[in-house]
C-alpha cells in the first residue's frame, strides 16, 4: 500500500512535470533538461560553444562596469534608453550563462540589478518625453518597456530557484507585477491592439506570469483584457488607428489570428514582421514549455512555422528584407529575432533540413534548448540548400486581401527578382503604394523601394523615430515604382481610407521558367479608377539576363496626369531622347510627397519609344518604354524641402501622360552586359530591345509586342477581364490571330 | 684540333644563347626553357594551371566565332575598337597556349588573323575619328595601336619558329614594319615624348624589333628619334605638352629617368603608373631576355623594382588605386598590368615573398618564366604578408618636386588612412589640387578625392574618353579637398603654368605611433600667398579610433575669399550650428569648377567650433572645425551644369572665410562609434572632441589645442618656418612654456 502510494506519487510528479505548475525552473526558454543536454555536448558543438562564449565575453565586459540603472530620461539612441536597452540584453545573456556554466555571479549580477529596478520602478511617473501614445516608464514608449520584460522575465527565470523567496517577493511585489500591470491594465490602448506593439505586450505580461505562475497575468495574455474603453477613433502617433474596426477581441491567439495571412504573410510587412517574431517566437516557446495542452505551433494550420518561411522567403539574394512599407534597409535574417525563429521553428516544427542552412549564415544559436538542436543538426551536417522561389503570398487574416507576388529568376547565385505589391494598407506602418514593385539583380537595387525615412535608434536624427520625412515622403505615392494622378497620393494619403480597402491579385503564374508573370487590380487608391498592372519575366537565350516587362494600365472616365516614375539605382549612361536640364532646380510640385523632388531634366521623344541606359554594380540596364511625343519624361533627384539632410538623395525617372484618359505604360527593362573598373572592358553596353509596341489594348484584351535587335519578336497578350485558367481566347489584331487558353499568352516568332 | 673547334662551337653557341640574335624563338616573353619548365610542372602548380586554363576556355570560345578584322571606325567601347582590343588579347594567350601544349590550331590561328591584318593595314588611312593629337589606324589614338603591337609581338614570337619564311616575310614586309614605323618615325609627337604614350610606342616598337631581329626598330625604342621637328608649345588633346620644356631626349632609358621619381613614383600617379607599368615590364622582360648586356632591372638603382613598390603602397586597403590626378576609381593591383609587374618584378629581382601575398591575391599569374616562379613561390607556401607602411614618395625626377605622403594608422584589416598630395602637376593629366587629401577607414573613401571625369572604354559616354566635366570640375581646385582662393583655381587652370612648379614638403614623420605627421607648403599656386597645411594622425586610448588632425594656414598680404571643401561621403546626421536650406537651387559660382555644384545650405555658427556628424558604411564621423561668426559654412551637391549626367551626385562641406587676409583653418576628424542595420544598435555616434583652439598663430610658431569631453586635453605645437630635426624651440602662450626640439610637438595634459 505504502509502496504503491509512493509509485502514484512518482506517477503524479511525472505528469505534473508537463503542466505548468508542477515545473520547477528555468521552464520558459530553458529548461532543465535542456540545460543538462548543452553541458554534456557542449565540447562537441562548435557553434553552440561559440554563441556561449560571445555571451560571456559581452556579459564580462559589460559586468566589469558595474550596475547602472539610470533614472530614465532620454529618447532612444540617447544614453538612459541604451542603457536600458543594453541591461535587458545583457541579463537576458547572463542568466543562460548561470544556467550553463552554474557560475553564481551572474545570477547575483541579475539580481543585484533587478533589485535596482524594483527600487526605482515604484517611484517612477510616465517616461518625461510625451511624443508616444503609450508612454512607457523606462523608456519613452510602452513598446520598450515591454521588450525589457520579454527579456527580464528569462533572466529571472533562470535565477527563480536560485533566489531566496524574500529576494522573490520584493522583485515580483515592486518590480514584475506592477510592471506588468502598467504594461496591460493601465495601457489598454497599447496591449488591446491588434498590432505588433500588443504582441510584444502580450509576450512580456505572459511570460513573466508563466515564470511566476500568475494564472490572471497568463489569461490576460492569452485572451486579452475584457474591457479597455478604447474609443475607436483613437490612433497612435504614427496615424495608426489603435483598434481595428469589428476587433473581434485581443491577446495572444487574437495576434495570430488577424496579423498573419493564412499563408503567413504578415500585414506590417517584412521589417516589423522581423520585430514581431520575436515575441511570438518566445512566448510561444515559453508557452510550449509550461503549456503543452496548448499545442501553440499546431494553432492555425501551424501559422508559426508558415510565418518563418514566409519571411525567409521575403529576402533579396543576400537575406535582406524587401523593404516594403515602413521598413529600415539593411536589416536581414541575420537579425537576433530570425536566429531565435530559425532555431524555435526547427526544433519544435520538424526539424527541417534547409533551416539550418539558414542558421549555418546567421551563424549564431539561441542559447536554449532550440538553439541546442540547431546545433546538433549541423553538426551532423544535416542541412540541405534553403531554395528561394517564386511565389504569391495573400495579406489578410483571411488571405483575401490582396497580397505580394515575388518573381525570381535565373541562378540562385545570380538571381533577377521582381517584388511587386498589391496588399491591404499595412496597418499604420503602411505606404500608399498600390500596385509597386521593386527589382534586384544579384541582390542590388535596380529599381528600389525607399523603404522608411528612420534612422532607427540613431539619436541625431529625430531620437531615432520615424522622421517627418516618413510622411511627407516615404508612405507618399509618388515615391513609390506606381502610378500617382492628378499629383495626389493613393487614398488623397489618407490612413483611415487606405485602411479600408485593398488590391486585388488577378493572376500570378511562375510555373513556367520561359515566363514568369503575375497581375493585380486596384479600383480603389482613386475613385472611379482602375490601375491594373501585370509583371512578366522573360527568359530566353536570346537575352543574357531575364527580361522584364511592365504593362501597367489605367482606366478613366477623365483626362488626368499620371506619373510613373522608376526609381533607378546607378548613373545614367545614355537616352535616346533630348532633355534638357536646368540651370537652377525647383521643387516638382507643392505636396504629397513632390515637394521632396527636385526636377532636374525634362524631355520628349519624338519616336515611339523611349530609352533610359543606365549602369549600377558593373552592369548595365535599359528601360525602354512606349511614349507619345506630348509625354513628359522628367528626370527627379530626392532631397527638396529638406531642412535636416533626412533624406538619401535618390533619383528617378518619371513618365508623365496627360493626354489620355485611359493611358497605358509598357516597359522593357533589360539587364545588359557588364563593366568592370579593373578589365576596363564593357560587354553588350547597349539594348538589344527594338519595337515597343501595343498592338491592341481595349477592355477585354491587351496585346504588346517587342524585338531582339536580330529581329526575334515576342507577343504578349492578355486577358484584361478574365483570368480564368481554362478560358479560352481568340482575337484577331494587325493581321494576326491569336489563340489560346488561360489569362496570358507569350508568343515567339522567329 | 677538329675537338678543339666543335668544343669551341660548343661554347661559342653556348655564349651565343645569352646574346640577342642567336636564340631561337620565343624569346620574348616566353623563352624555350621557360616553356619546358613550365610544362613539366603545370600539373604542380594549380595557379598556373588554372591561368592555362582559364586562357584556353578564353581563346576557343572566341575562336569559335571565327576570325574577325573590321575595317576600323569606332571609338572605344565601340564595336570596332573592342574587336581589335580583343584579338589582341586572344592572339597573345593563343601565342602561349600554342607553345605550352603544342596544339597547331592556335599558331594556325595566330597566323590566318595576322594575315588578314597584313591585307588590311596597307589599306588604312589614319582613323576616321579625328579627336586624337596622334590618330592611330586600328584605332582612334596610336595608343591603341600601340597596345595592340606590344600584345602582338608576343603572339607573333610565339609563332615565329612555327611559320614558313615567305610567311614571315609578308607580316613583316607588310604589317610589322610599316606598324612600326607609323607608331615611330610617322609619328613622333605620339614617339617622342616622356609620357605613357610614349611608353607604350616604344615597348611597341621595341618588342617587335627584337622579334625580327630589326636593329634599326631596337634603337630606336631605345633612343628615340633623333629629329621630330615637335614644335615646343605643340599639345596633345588633353592639353598636355608633347616635348617637355629642356627636354634632354627620348626612347626608353629617357622613359626610366625621367617619368619616375628616385622613389618609384610615377609622376601622373598611380592609376596611370599602373597602365604604363604593362609595356615598361614586358619590355624591360623582353630586352632582359634577348639584351641582357643591357642589365636593364639594375638601371638607375633598379627603378623598376621600386616603381612596382611604390605603387602597391598606393593603394587603400582593398588594394585600389589613391585616385591621384585623373584616375577612373575602381582600379586595382588586381589589373592585368599588376599582375605582370609583380610576377616579373619577382623573378627578375630578387623572389621577395612579401610579393608572393600580392600574387596570392591576384589569384592569376603570367604565362611565362615570370608566372612559372611566382606559381611555384606559391606552391611552396613562400609568401609572406605585404605589410604597407607610411611612406613619403618624392616627385620629379630628381626627388626634388614635391611628392605625395601617406600615413597609415590602426590595425591593417580596420586601417586609417591619409593621402596628402604636394607634388609637381603631374603632366597632362595632373589635377589643380595643390595640398589636397583623401581619407579612407578600413578601404572606405571617408573623405574622398572625385577622381577623373570619365568612363573609360564605355562608349555611351563620350566614346570612352575623357569628358568635358573632366576639365570644368575633376581638375578645379575646388573639386578637391583644398583651398580655392577667390574662386579660381590653382594657377587659374593654366596647365602650362602648373607645370613649371611643385609644392614642397616641409616635414614627415611616420616613426612614432603616438602621432605620424606630414607637412608640406605651397607657394605658386596663387602668386605672392603660403600655403602650408599640416596633417597629423594621433592615436590615443581616449579615442576609439585615430583622430586626424588638419591645420591649414595661408598667409597673404591682402583679404581674400577662401574655401576649403571637406568631400565627406555618407549622410548628415546633425550639425551643431544652424543652417537653412534654399527652396529653389542655384550653382555656386560661375566657372572653376563652381558652375558645378548646387549650394545646397548655408549657416554660421556662434561658437568658435562647428561640428559636422555623418554617417557612412555603418560608422559615425565628425569633423569639428574653428570658426569665427562671420565664416559661411556651406553644403553643395556635384551636379550642376551638367547637361548629360555625366557627374556624380557628391556632396561637400565648404567652410568659406571671407574676412581675414591670412586665415588659419583647424579641424579634427573623429572616426567614432558604430551603428549595424541588422542589430540596430547605435554607439558612441556622437563626437568626443570640445574646444578646438588657436593657441597661437603667426610666422613662427602655430600652437592648437583640443579636448575630449572628459577633459583630457593636448596642445599640437609646429614649428612655421624652421623643420630640422634638431631645432630647439621655446615658446610660451596663453601662460603655458612650450620646449621642444624639432618642427613639432603633441603635448598631453591628463
Amino acid at each position: 500500500m505504502k509502496r504503491a502510494i509512493i509509485l502514484l506519487s512518482i506517477v503524479l510528479s511525472v505528469l505534473m512535470m508537463g503542466s505548468a505548475f508542477a515545473q520547477s525552473h528555468p521552464r520558459l526558454v530553458l529548461t532543465a533538461d535542456g540545460v543538462s543536454a548543452i553541458k554534456s555536448n557542449l565540447e562537441k558543438l562548435p557553434l553552440l560553444n561559440q554563441s556561449l562564449q560571445d555571451a560571456i565575453k559581452e556579459v564580462d565586459m559589460d559586468m566589469a562596469n558595474g550596475i547602472e540603472v539610470p533614472i530614465p530620461k532620454d529618447m532612444a539612441g540617447g544614453y538612459t534608453h541604451e542603457r536600458h536597452k543594453k541591461n535587458y540584453l545583457i541579463l537576458q545573456k547572463a542568466g543562460v550563462i548561470f544556467q550553463i556554466t552554474g557560475d553564481q555571479k551572474y545570477a547575483a549580477f541579475i539580481r543585484d540589478m533587478l533589485m535596482q529596478y524594483a527600487k526605482l520602478y515604484p517611484t517612477l511617473p510616465p517616461h518625461p518625453e510625451k511624443r508616444s501614445y503609450a508612454r512607457g516608464k523606462l523608456f519613452w514608449q510602452s513598446l520598450n518597456d515591454a521588450n525589457w520584460l520579454v527579456y527580464m522575465s528569462q533572466a529571472y527565470d533562470c535565477i527563480y530557484d536560485w533566489l531566496k523567496p524574500a529576494e522573490k517577493k520584493v522583485l515580483e511585489q515592486d518590480l514584475f507585477r506592477p510592471y506588468a500591470d502598467y504594461l496591460s491594465v493601465e495601457s489598454p490602448q497599447f496591449f488591446n491592439r491588434i498590432h505588433n506593439h500588443s504582441t510584444w505586450g502580450i509576450a512580456a505580461v505572459g511570460m513573466i506570469g508563466l515564470v511566476m505562475n500568475d494564472k490572471e497575468l497568463i489569461d490576460r495574455a492569452l485572451y486579452g483584457l475584457k474591457d479597455d474603453l478604447i474609443d475607436k477613433d483613437q490612433k497612435d502617433n504614427d496615424g495608426g488607428l489603435i483598434k481595428l474596426p469589428e476587433q473581434p477581441g485581443a491577446g495572444f491567439f487574437i495576434q495570430l489570428d488577424f496579423l498573419f495571412s493564412p499563408d503567413g504573410y504578415y500585414t506590417e510587412g517584412p521589417y516589423y514582421q522581423r520585430y514581431a517574431l520575436y515575441p511570438f517566437m518566445l512566448f510561444a516557446e515559453s508557452l510550449e514549455n509550461c503549456r503543452p495542452d496548448l499545442k501553440i505551433f499546431d494553432y492555425r494550420d501551424h501559422i508559426l512555422s508558415k510565418s518563418l518561411f514566409t519571411i525567409l522567403n521575403l529576402t533579396d539574394s543576400e537575406g535582406l528584407f524587401f523593404p516594403i512599407n515602413d521598413s529600415q534597409k539593411g536589416m536581414s535574417y541575420l537579425s537576433r529575432e530570425l536566429v531565435s525563429a530559425v532555431d524555435i521553428i526547427y526544433h519544435f516544427c520538424g526539424k527541417d533540413p534547409t533551416l539550418l542552412a539558414i542558421a549555418k549564415m546567421q551563424n549564431s544559436v539561441m542559447l536554449d534548448n532550440t538553439g541546442f538542436s540547431v546545433a546538433m543538426g549541423l553538426s551532423e551536417n544535416r542541412e540541405q540548400p534553403f531554395i528561394k522561389k517564386s511565389v504569391e503570398l495573400s495579406d489578410g487574416p483571411n488571405g483575401d486581401q490582396g497580397g505580394v507576388g515575388v518573381i525570381r529568376a535565373g541562378k540562385s547565385t545570380d538571381e533577377l527578382c521582381l517584388v511587386m505589391k498589391y496588399t491591404a494598407q499595412g496597418m499604420g506602418h503602411g505606404h500608399f503604394d498600390k500596385l509597386s514593385f521593386s527589382m534586384y539583380d544579384k541582390g542590388k537595387e535596380v529599381i528600389q523601394d525607399y523603404g522608411a525615412a528612420r534612422f532607427v535608434n540613431i539619436d541625431q536624427k529625430y531620437g531615432g523615430a520615424y522622421l517627418p520625412e516618413n510622411n511627407t515622403w516615404a508612405k507618399q505615392s509618388v515615391a513609390h515604382n506606381t502610378i500617382t494622378i492628378n499629383g495626389t497620393s493613393h487614398f488623397e494619403g489618407d490612413f483611415e481610407t487606405g485602411n479600408k480597402y485593398h488590391s486585388n491579385p488577378y493572376f500570378f503564374n511562375a510555373t513556367d521558367k520561359e515566363m514568369q508573370i503575375m497581375s493585380a487590380k486596384d479600383t480603389n487608391a482613386y475613385p472611379g479608377i482602375t490601375m491594373h498592372r501585370t509583371m512578366a519575366v522573360i527568359e530566353d537565350k536570346a537575352f543574357e539576363k531575364p527580361l522584364v516587362v511592365d504593362i501597367f494600365r489605367v482606366q478613366s472616365q477623365q483626362q488626368n496626369q499620371y506619373d510613373l516614375p522608376y526609381y533607378f539605382m546607378g548613373q545614367v549612361m545614355g537616352t535616346d531622347f533630348e532633355y534638357s536640364v536646368p540651370s537652377t532646380l525647383s521643387p516638382f510640385g507643392k505636396n504629397f510627397g513632390y515637394q521632396h523632388l527636385w526636377k532636374t531634366g525634362e524631355g520628349k521623344s519624338q519616336n515611339s519609344n523611349a530609352k533610359l541606359n543606365w549602369f549600377s554594380n558593373e552592369r548595365f540596364y535599359t528601360l525602354t518604354t512606349v511614349v507619345s511625343p506630348e509625354d513628359e519624361l522628367v528626370f527627379a533627384q530626392l532631397g527638396a524641402s529638406d531642412p535636416l539632410f533626412n533624406l538619401r538623395r535618390d533619383q528617378s525617372f518619371i513618365i508623365r501622360k496627360t493626354k489620355e484618359k485611359s493611358p497605358i505604360y509598357i516597359s522593357v527593362i533589360e539587364t545588359n552586359g557588364h563593366y568592370d573598373p579593373v578589365s576596363e572592358i564593357s560587354a553588350n553596353s547597349f539594348s538589344n530591345i527594338t519595337d515597343v509596341e501595343i498592338l491592341l489594348n481595349n477592355e477585354k484584351y491587351t496585346v504588346v509586342t517587342f524585338a531582339h535587335r536580330s529581329g526575334k519578336k515576342w507577343a504578349l497578350a492578355i486577358s484584361n477581364e478574365d483570368a480564368g485558367a481554362t478560358m479560352n481566347h481568340h482575337l484577331q489584331a494587325e493581321g494576326k490571330n491569336f489563340d489560346w487558353i488561360g489569362p496570358f499568352k507569350l508568343t515567339k516568332y522567329d
